[in-house]
């Protein structure tokens, strides 16, 4: 970390700064120049909060120079993390596709759409059993009972399944699940992040509406920080200005991570367009920018249904999807 | 809700799609023209996901005309509400201050800084207990000894307080705090606002980062439609391109909130800005657009302890900004 | 164009709105219900502005059903337009690739770069001549004299030039250009389009920072609306809140744009993220997403020359982008 | 500046960049620690452009410790810059309001209007001439006709005229205009800047949609490097994820540039919020904010005359406002 401190700073203030930062456990190293003193911090300086500093009167900036986050750092673990989810791998090589519905309506449909996918190639199935809606009106999931249809479908597949946990106090419900999903809208629920660090349950991290990166590494920090490093982030679209998609899917997320962190990058093309008919181009970019999966939505007849979401596809475009993907992954490879 | 659909829409389809929003409870006014055809859906439209029409083949686009908030819409209760937070009332003409520390340090710092909000004119003890923190490694705040410091800064000033909750687990060491503050982080976590609506505490819900007022309108909603009225609505700052500030503090959302909802809406100057300087110009700028109340952090010594965020006021600055107040709002009564 | 009343409108100020709307040129579809009226309007909406009606206090909401572009239209153009730039075709299944350095320097350096981009597969040679640049004290390019460079180096490898065009009054200098450039900032630049429309050069229109899509195709119009129907579009990356890339690239505008318009649209990664080391998987991405083809910033000698921007590849690595491009157009042809 | 060289920084490449940093006339500090070696730069470092440098493969980061802004500076101009339109100041406590419709329409409409908004207690007649439009279908404006029958509006009431130029080209037909207005379309149209720094006319340069706080201040310093010091800033809303509002007025605009520079900040609350019920409490939140004027749009008849934008006042309302601004002002003076 880097503090600049402002021309004829109050000796006194500096002087408490020096001892603060000293106990803090970090050390100094001066540079007193003709037109401004910097000071770079060495040690851990994770757990300094550069905003406090920066509040100070006798300081001009603060620069962090390293980056906050560790045990998601690429820096402190240069290979990239395999995420082991009841045998399917997820990064560093192996490519992994869930797929299934937005929401679990009954067993027939849950078996089918996993049959399905299955054959077409995906590795886990997904499927909404605890549903955050914005409206409190809105159909709020088949909860606890959706899981069990969940678990009917891998046992008539082998399909490991993902599912979103909403609440810590529903954990007990998700024992059986082989993957936790972190929607986008709790990704700085700090408390259940905090015990889902406590579990050895893979977590699928998903990215805020609005978070930066940074931010998300963080997240992705609280969990690993807890004991357990079973984390792989998914993309899913950022809130812009722009309203022709449902949000804006950032594909520029996959270098960045790639670069910054060792951990599995999943892109959701769904969610992030909102619009079934632009799902099959986003996959395809997601694989060619370097993707190490692919989430999407399928739904056995989406316009009989009437519950599916816009995003949806049925099983027969999906294969055609699937397809797809192979064809550029062997081309990349 | 009006829904378009498109030009020699199949028929087949069209005659599903009216059987289903004839089983959701809604009356269809239909205008065929030349052009294309026109549906008027009549009734109570907020529980029907216009989403799921929009991805219909046949149809073209949709427009709800209606809100889908009802409780906290002002059509349905045109007065102002007035939310009583155990003897101070808010909004309505009622005009409120919450002032303290970020972070509550320890007995001696909380009960002076309630003694000099309350002197200055402060109506509200905030102060916090549990800490949302980006980083893992970054302070979590006293948590449940927080409050009971709070609690004691209560006695000793009479002024109600009002502090964070982060997760509905944690809801029983909340039960003699006055009003209960929901985070931006926490806007959308839906599970600890289903909570929140089956208590009687009156609830501070903080605009989300990247949140519409819609979105916001429907948070409340959340709290509400558990039977829970006691929802005052509280502008933090949203996420924006500009890095000069923290965040963008957006007070149109004053006027529009007036318009569209009944309930009192609070200004967090301090959050939004990120800079102590910015708060008093934030603060009249807020008052002068028609704001029920204020949030605004203060400290007793930001400078000593090294503790404080840098958006925090000494209570001598604080002093300053609530006379400006009081002479905006005798300069508008 | 759908015009939604409120309840109980005024009926003399309903009267003189279809007057009005009918002295515009289009007929009123009136559906009268007990809820509400609505108005179906038929017939060129494009000039009717819509916020003009959406003002009145007779009127609940305003919804345009028809795009307010007509030339760009995909629905009155069906079929992909072919651009033509001296001989290299661009759009309907005819990928191109322009490459060259950011900013011209010298002959040789033109000339060489020239060279290399050409037999790395480029098919036109971008330069800039005349820099926009944020700060008037940085250096704003060699402008006349930068575009008699890029005239020797087409002379020496016959590839077709593209550079910036910044204000109308400099055409002439243009005048032997086979492709002007509209940069992001000048997107809304009306008097530049309107003037461009009246050529008959091609033009590459750059979309600006933070405009929607279909503001970006009325951009478009406006030069298509002076008769000048050579329009390509570039996606350079939007303005968002994440830091990590200098902007974000936007890649649904792909599958939107295909969708919406038959204009043949190209992807600059190299602006987008403003960093090297990401410009290969986002070039990868565009060409799995459906892009008619990129622009790459390619400088000979980058970290000698500390003249290049930091997104800028050497011709090294440009030719492995151009390899992988081949080998992923192959695979999805 | 400042610049973090990596680790094991290649000494070569580290020589090439200390020799061009020392030709580009900057001296430098060098800061050798065991952990990493960091570089204060010492002089006129306005012109170095830090993307060069951080492009370098050598580079972990550079940080601007200076603003790259001269002129605007308030640094370098401690005072509060005045600025004299034709007899009327703005800026250091001068307090201004310039009033007028969207588009001028004929000489009794504009006429008529100057009256009353002189009436009310604006300042200046603001009026669109030349009309920056979305759509090439759309109105235009009155364009040189309209500059006439301002200036007949101006010798009517003694108001000075203030009113938007689009194109560098039509320079002479502003030769008699008080004050020249460049929209937020062509904040960064940089030849058009450079023309108006060479004039004498105080300029007022309003906020481009997604420009942050520094780029402004850039586009600022482009006309007074030119000579023109006589320029006032102009907040008209920001582009943001927001749709309640047609942009988002970014109030907290006013103490940062208040801090950074000495130049006059005006506050169009009538673009920002694009809704008239919304002008009185955003222009009331203006003053209280710090604003050294307003913008308002005022038309004589909006519901007749159906050419209005929705963001209008009549000449009552407009008088409404005005004495509320009055009372705040004589409340913080």
């Amino acid at each position: 970390m880097i503090v600049v401190l402002k021309k004829n700073a109050d000796a006194q203030q500096y002087g408490e700064l020096r001892r603060w930062l000293i106990a803090q456990g970090v050390s100094i190293q001066e540079n007193i120049g003709s037109f401004q003193t910097v000071l770079g911090l060495i040690g851990d300086t994770a757990s300094i909060d550069s905003d406090l500093i920066e509040a100070l009167e006798i300081v001009e900036s603060v620069k962090r120079v390293q980056e906050p986050y560790k045990k998601a750092n690429r820096k402190f673990h240069p290979d990239d993390s395999i995420i082991d989810v009841s045998g399917v791998k997820i990064g560093g090589g192996h490519f992994a596709v869930m797929a299934g519905p937005c929401s679990i309506e009954c067993e027939d449909q849950i078996v089918e759409v996993a049959k399905q996918v299955k054959a077409a190639g995906a590795n886990l199935l997904r499927g909404g059993a605890f549903k955050p809606r914005t409206s409190p009106y809105a159909y709020q999931g088949m909860r606890e009972e959706g899981i069990d249809l969940l678990l009917k479908a891998r046992e008539a597949t082998g399909l490991p399944i993902v599912t979103e946990i909403m609440d810590a106090a529903h954990l007990d419900a998700f024992r059986d699940v082989d993957m936790l999903q972190v929607g986008a809208r709790n990704m700085q629920n700090f408390e259940l992040l905090k015990v889902l660090g406590h579990t050895d349950k893979p977590i699928l991290l998903k990215r805020g509406l609005s978070s930066t990166i940074q931010e998300w590494l963080m997240s992705a920090e609280y969990i690993m920080a807890g004991g357990n490093e079973n984390v792989v982030l998914c993309e899913r679209g950022i809130r812009t200005f722009e309203t022709a998609t449902r949000n804006t899917l950032d594909l520029s997320a996959i270098p960045v991570l790639r670069e910054k962190s060792h951990l599995p990058i999943i892109i959701d093309p769904s969610h992030a367009t909102g619009v079934a008919r632009y799902v099959k181009p986003m996959a395809y970019a997601a694989v060619a920018g370097g993707a190490d999966g692919l989430m999407i939505e399928v739904h056995p007849n989406p316009a009989k249904a009437m519950s599916d979401g816009p995003q949806c596809l049925t099983p027969a475009k999906f294969e055609e999807v699937m397809q797809g993907v192979a064809k550029l992954r062997s081309a990349l490879a």
